[in-house]
Formats: C-alpha cells, sequence, structure tokens
C-alpha cells in the first residue's frame, strides 16, 4: 500500500504520519509514503516503509501530477489556508483551497488506466451556517458564512462530483474545531479554544475573546488522526453519493471548558485565563454550530472523545508526557 | 441603469432582452444593455436604449473583463453548459459553469472603487439530490447527482461569498425545468418534458422515455424570464446571507401534462406521444426532484403559473400566436 499526505508540514498532517510509522495500517501495510507541503516536510527516520518528502505548490497545476505518479492507493488531501488567513487573503484562499484541491482531483483523475485511488479529505464543519437546529444532522444546508467554509464547500461538491464520475473513491471528513492544538497558535479564528487550555497548562497567561456560554464543536488532534486512518479503509460503498460526512466530536461551552482544565490542572490554571472581550471574534464565533447529530458517522465506525477532559487528557499524553505533569 | 445579459444568444436569454426592450424596467429606465454570448447575439432593433452585442467566451478570463467595463447596474449570468452535456464532457462543463463564473465574479470584483452590481445567476433545482421529502424546502441539502448540479452549487457558493465579502450583491435563482422550451431540442436530459407537449401541438410526433407517474418541477420560458427581472430590483438586504432561492413552480407528473395537453389540444395531439422507455432517461429522472416547498420565494415575490394548463397556455401565446391555432 502506498499512501500520499498533502500538507503533511502541517500540525495534523505530522500527526497522521507519526500514526502512520507507529501503528496504523490503513488497508493494508504501508509499502511507501510520500509527504508532500509547501515547505519540504521533516523526514520519518523510524519509518520501516520507504518515504519521500517532497516540496510542492497545490496551486501551481503543473507540481501537482509529480505527487500521484507512483498511483497512491490513498491520498490523503489535508493542505489548505485556514479561517482566519482565508478571510483576510481572498485570493491565496480560493488558490489554495479550491484550485489547489482541484489541481489535486485533476492529477488524480489523469493518471486515468483504471487507478481509482481512496482520497480523504479533510473538510470542516466551517461549511455549515445559521440558523441551526438544536442538533445539526449532516443534511443540514451547506450555507457557510466564511470565504474558508465557502472553499471547504466547494471542495466537497467536487470530491463528491469525482467520486460519482468514478475519477476517485472519495471521502469528505467534516472535522470539529481541533483542540487543544500544540505548539504555537496559527491563523485560525478559533484558536483561542486551544490556548485557553493549552497555555495554562504550561503557566502562561491566555486570552478569552468571548463569553463563557459560547457552545462549540470539538475533537483532539488524536482523535482528528483517528478519523483520517478510519476514513482510508472505510468501504466506499458504504458511503453511497453523500460523501460528506459530519465528524463525531464533544459538544462544550467555553464554561464547561474551564471546568475540565479546573478538574485536570487545578484553580492555579484557570485564573491564567484572561478575560478580553474582542467584538470581532464574538461576531464570527455567534455563526458557529455548537452541537451536531453525528449517527451517521458513528455508524460508519468513527470515534471521537466522550468529553472534555478527555480531551485534555488527551493532549497532556500526546504533548506534555502525560497528566501528572500538568496537575497543579 | 445599465444592463449586462451573458448568455444572451440563449432561449432565456433572448427572452429576458425581448422582454425588457417591451416593457421590463428592473428597478429603473434601461440606457444601455450589453448583449454577450460564445457567438454574438442578434441585436435588438426596437430597443429605445443603446444595444451593444458582443462575442465573449467566459472561459477565457481575458475577454471578460471587458464585459463590466462599463460598470453595469445589473448582470444577468445565464451562460452554461447544459446538464446533458456537462455530463457527458466533464471538463467543458467545469471550464464553462465553474470557471467562467468564476472568471465572471472576478471580474466584477476586479472593477473596484465601490462597484458592486445586483448579479443574478440563473441556478437550477439540479443543486438538489435524493432522497427527498414530500416538500422540497430551500433548506435541502445541495447533494447533487450530475456534473451540472454539482457547478450549479459551487456556482452559488461563490455568488454567495462574493455578495458577503461586498464585492457584487448577488441572488441564485433555482430554476424550476424550464417547460414548454420553443424550438429544437437542446442537450438538456430533461429536455423530452418540453417535446412531448412541443411537437404535438405542431402536428409532430415525440418520443416519451419515462413512466406517467414520473413527477417534475416546471416553470415556462415566461414565468423564468419573469423570475430573472424581479431578482434584478430585489432589495438585497431582504435576502439576508442565504443567496440562493428555489423558484416557484407547477408540479406535476407526465401523466397530468398529458391530461393539460389533452383538454388544451385535443386527443389528437396526444396520440402523436410515443411511448419508448430508455433506461438512461429513467434512471437520471428517478434522481430529480418533484415538488418544492417555495414559500420563500413567494414571500420574495417571484410568481410563477398556477398550473400546467396555463404553462402550455403560455406556450400557444408566446410561441403559436395563441391557443386558437393549436386546438384540434
Amino acid at each position: 500500500m502506498r499512501i500520499l499526505i498533502v500538507g503533511a508540514a502541517g500540525m495534523i498532517g505530522r500527526k497522521l504520519a507519526e500514526r502512520l510509522v507507529r501503528d496504523a495500517t490503513p488497508g493494508g501495510p504501508i509499502a511507501h509514503a510520500t509527504l508532500a507541503d509547501l515547505i519540504e516536510p521533516p523526514p520519518l527516520p523510524e519509518a520501516e516503509f520507504g518515504v519521500r518528502v517532497t516540496a510542492a505548490d497545490l496551486a501551481d497545476a503543473s507540481t501537482v501530477d509529480d505527487l500521484v505518479a507512483d498511483r497512491p492507493d490513498v491520498v490523503f488531501h489535508l493542505a489548505a489556508v485556514v479561517s482566519g488567513e482565508a478571510e483576510a487573503d481572498f485570493d491565496k484562499g480560493y488558490r489554495v483551497n479550491v484550485d489547489g484541491t482541484r489541481h489535486l482531483l485533476e492529477a488524480v483523475r489523469s493518471v486515468g488506466s483504471g487507478y481509482c485511488p481512496r482520497l480523504v479529505f479533510s473538510s470542516s464543519i466551517a461549511v455549515f451556517g445559521p440558523p441551526y437546529p438544536e442538533l445539526i444532522g449532516d443534511d443540514h444546508p451547506t450555507a457557510p458564512m466564511t470565504s474558508y467554509g465557502t472553499q471547504k464547500a466547494v471542495a466537497e461538491l467536487l470530491v463528491s462530483d469525482y467520486s460519482r464520475r468514478g475519477f476517485l473513491d472519495g471521502i469528505s471528513l467534516r472535522l470539529p474545531t481541533i483542540c487543544v492544538r500544540p505548539g504555537k497558535p496559527n491563523k485560525a479564528a478559533s484558536g483561542f479554544f486551544s490556548s485557553i487550555i493549552r497555555e495554562p497548562l504550561s503557566g502562561h497567561e491566555a486570552v478569552l475573546p468571548v463569553p463563557e456560554d459560547v457552545r462549540h464543536w470539538f475533537a483532539s488532534p488524536r482523535a482528528a488522526v483517528g478519523f483520517l486512518v478510519h476514513a482510508a479503509s472505510l468501504d466506499g460503498d458504504a458511503l453511497g453519493d453523500r460523501r460528506a460526512v459530519t465528524m463525531p466530536g464533544v459538544s462544550a461551552t467555553v464554561g464547561e471548558m474551564i471546568d475540565s482544565l479546573r478538574r485536570i490542572a487545578g484553580t492555579r490554571a484557570v485564573e491564567l485565563i484572561r478575560r478580553v472581550p474582542d467584538e470581532t471574534t464574538m461576531r464570527m464565533v455567534a455563526s458557529w454550530p455548537g452541537r451536531f447529530d453525528t449517527r451517521r458517522a458513528l455508524q460508519l465506525g468513527f470515534e471521537a472523545e466522550d468529553d472534555f477532559d478527555e480531551i485534555i487528557r488527551a493532549h497532556a499524553e500526546d504533548e506534555l508526557d502525560g497528566v501528572g505533569t500538568v496537575a497543579a
């Protein structure tokens, strides 16, 4: 089995590659993996399979054909300009998130000779827009409120059409907001959800720009990688014609997140959260979804955390060498 | 008021131009109209306003800027590769229906200096896919079953995002299947719905490839032109962020259509319909919607026919100099 990860230098891409090295065999043992990103991703020295790392810009169609020349069995398409940046730089968002996706799909299609790989696309719950019902189903209309969400919705439509036409065997995973993101904040508008957990756990202050009653939908990086691996080997027939699936997650208010932080890391950690209301962020967050009915994903075997405590523990285990080190 | 019609040589584009000459003033008297299509549209000799006819290929970005150089107040975007052709020629469908639309939106955006025209985009109920509820609302998910429907859904997303960003003031009209289409059949897979009315009315045989219980959603060319004219002057604020609206129409089975034909043109006309079941057409039609809840469009003031008799009468009046000539 040959694997291609596009966007392999990103946080999720890196974790996915490491997971494949460690224990995952999505549908069979891995013979080779190509890791591609705008900048050449770091190698995987522990891998027992062949690894190629390469710099490629999806927005440049001429560099994309090369990525699929060795006919990978599974293509993970994780490359994206994130929400805040896609809103700030309209052209860049469309160039990467729409044109780049199309270039990748076209590259797969142009291989021909019956080549029809599983393509796993990281979409987002940003494809949805208000008004929301109490529980948002997979059938909620895709009426995005951001350019990022629009671009993801467009890419989903392309993945579905290319799948229906038999050019590839695609699945679009509508990922929850990934929390807790390790490392530095990226340009996603949702970054504060991670900061208010991650920074206090390391003894640093974090800024909370929204009220505590804001409810949103989360999964850990570990769960997200699990979704991707599971999607790689899912039976395409079980998906039918609706190729976009909302991933399971944890619905939590900011207040509930803070309660979890208190339970796991103590009051001193919570006291590092500074409330600095920000109108712009509040306006954006007001259009974000809070709770999903993901029975379809659950039936297909996707699994997320059960509660926000578990999300924080996953972060502590994966990034901080265990919960013990973070307890106050 | 300056008008641009892209796709002006098509059936609806031509009728729209003639309607503007005759009596319509979408939001004010017309000073000038540009009529553009792949081939140069015929002139409008009766027009009391300036008319420019021009050949332009939306798929060629370099020719599109010129179309909006005189800053039209209303842009009608009707240019499209139709359903059957978009399914048969995958590349052509995307080139015109997706890239072409994007080129037009980008041309509008690049004018700058506060230019923000009303853009009326002819989308289609083909953006929807099964399973359908008894009454399909505007909120039904866009899960198209054809490349044409996919391309229209993508274009709707773009129109909404460009509108939200303030680059234009767009509205996407999800048109019913237009029936009765005059003239020769086009490459739309739905063409037989028109043929089984139009041909018998002129004393010619027509082929019916599907059973009589097939139900679908129709509006006359006259109603479609009415939608476009109404959309041109609609208050953008009344639309809010959801810029795609399903247009009203008539829900009818093929059997009901034939009953209407019998009432209006007699049994001899109906006897000209030859039943030649076609598996491919039946498979496609099986995924088509039958009945919509269009209360949003009705509240916004859009109007269609009340029943299929009225649709046939509109055809007779507009194309055959009145019903009298067609009565058996």
